[in-house]
């Protein structure tokens, strides 16, 4: 008997999911969700499309809803809703407001005795979990987390607001000589500028003027003034040909003193190198929807955080298995 | 009220232990047990030092018992006679024997209530929950585990069991060039020998035939035969100063594909740079035995290894501030 997942909203996010739990045996994919016509969807492969409004109706044949939406708008609304009906997982990764998310969660999730997994992903999720482990192990040391090369949304939407911008991709990457000195032992003190520089591809409209645009992106407060900011002005075309992925990635970091005085130093790195980040989360979503399901089967009911779930909860190896291969 | 630890074994390991107990103000050591006579023990900071005879009458004192034997002769014994009476933490290492010592431990901590936890550490440990994680995320990829730059106990004993040497210190050493293909997603197909080299320091007896040593070495068995092996003869005194350290480390690799069509690659890598194995071990082993006294607390009871507990349990942060802070 799989594991019957559905997902709610079908962009990147949804799309990745939809393969991710193609490549888990253990589940299956039993429907999609939308908000648009259903039959204006393509799916990557055949599955049944449904109205949203339609859910609330098939709750007894979903054993986990999987949520595709964004942090912006939906996820505030949709998770605390439909975690008093479903098993839900979601991916909601504005860090600031993961307190106010979890009481709303948590208290939908526990009134209708169900298993919520919030922020699940790799920031927050696979890197929130290293910090923690490390933090766990190593309590006198100091915490970095670098991010990229990878596509930074929101700075890519901000350039694209500037007048005579017609679009626009921005790089997050990580400033290899200050990786270095973290690497070292060297506990710098470094601010995220200090850590990253930005680079900027941008299409301009035609006739715009270019010093301008450069000038008002390397000065705008908060996204770039603070960083060493690099902009190069393409086509269309050359926007379409060379940066049309979305990778990330980035890397956790923790330095830390043992012994009588401190004497020795230790490194923890984990690194993530993704050429899809919807892919790589929608993956993580799929090991978590797993542990979710399991969770809620011991009737662990509330919202909870990859902090909460023990790694054994992921894997569809049996523990015998896990013990005598990957221990 | 903080966490009772007791330590059973003090050599370097123990050592580690004691200092690790002092970097987590929630815990406090209360004794040291050993097979010697306490009084000939030399502690980091004072600590009550008892026979292991005292043990048994102290179970009251003692709210998790961490054990810094070996997994040779010690572990195998230790482990499952003390986890009847007291939570036990242990480091047994001997990856193809985990299966069977889980079992004795098993059958002991249910029998007494306790909960035990084996093979705590960096590998098997952290590296394991880092093959477990990377593993559930990407279902299609590749593992691979790399070792090092550090010392290998058992290759350096089996060097000086050789006749002639006086002393010796081998080091595994990662190969650079298969690390980089790795990182690369070139999905190599790696034999040990084909990631690591070995780096031998060899102190001669006066008068011995090098020639004699060297081919020995680079001939042995399982040790060296199948490596690229470096022999270097130095004297004592440079063997004292230059390689007197512990360090070891290591990396943990996961690379896989996602998309449609698998046109995606994705790359996971978890790595350590210690110097000093035991202390690091031990740092570890204080974290879970943070875990095992709340594990128990909740009637979690058996034995556990890694992969059984959830990272909440490792941290003295409330779960409201990790998810503020570390999420």
């Amino acid at each position: 008997m799989k594991i019957r997942i559905a997902i709610l909203g079908y962009g990147n996010l949804g799309r990745g999911i939809q393969c991710a739990i193609r490549q888990n045996a253990d589940m299956e994919l039993v429907a999609v969700y939308t908000r648009r016509a259903p039959e204006t969807l393509e799916t990557v492969w055949d599955v049944p499309v449904y109205p949203v409004e339609e859910l609330m109706a098939r709750q007894g044949e979903i054993d986990v809803l999987v949520l595709g939406g964004g942090s912006a708008t939906d996820l505030p609304v949709q998770t605390p809703y439909y975690a008093r009906y479903f098993n839900v997982v979601d991916s909601f990764d504005t860090h600031a407001r993961i307190p106010e998310h979890f009481a709303a969660v948590e208290e939908a999730a526990r009134q209708g005795g169900k298993t919520a997994l919030i922020s699940v992903g790799w920031d927050p999720g696979m890197f929130s979990v290293n910090r923690l482990y490390a933090g766990a192990i190593l309590p006198q040391g100091k915490d970095y987390t670098f991010w990229g090369k990878g596509v930074s949304q929101g700075h890519s939407d901000a350039i694209r607001r500037i007048k005579g911008v017609k679009n626009a991709k921005q790089y997050t990457i990580p400033i290899q000589s200050a990786l270095e000195s973290v690497r070292n032992g060297e506990n710098p003190e470094l601010s995220a500028a200090q850590k990253h520089v930005r680079e900027c591809y941008v299409v301009p409209q035609e006739g715009a003027d270019l010093g301008r645009i450069e000038e008002e992106i390397k000065t705008m407060p908060n996204y770039f003034a603070d960083y060493d900011t690099m902009v190069h002005f393409i086509s269309e075309e050359e926007l379409l040909r060379d940066h049309a992925g979305i990778p990330h990635g980035g890397l956790v970091l923790r330095t830390g003193h043992t012994g009588a005085c401190g004497e020795h130093s230790h490194v923890i790195e984990y690194s993530l190198k993704l050429d899809s980040n919807p892919e790589f989360t929608a993956c993580v979503l799929a090991a978590y929807a797993r542990a979710a399901y399991r969770m809620h089967l011991r009737g662990d009911v509330g919202c909870k955080t990859v902090f909460d779930v023990a790694p054994v909860d992921l894997s569809p190896l049996s523990p015998e298995e896990m013990r005598r291969t990957l221990l």
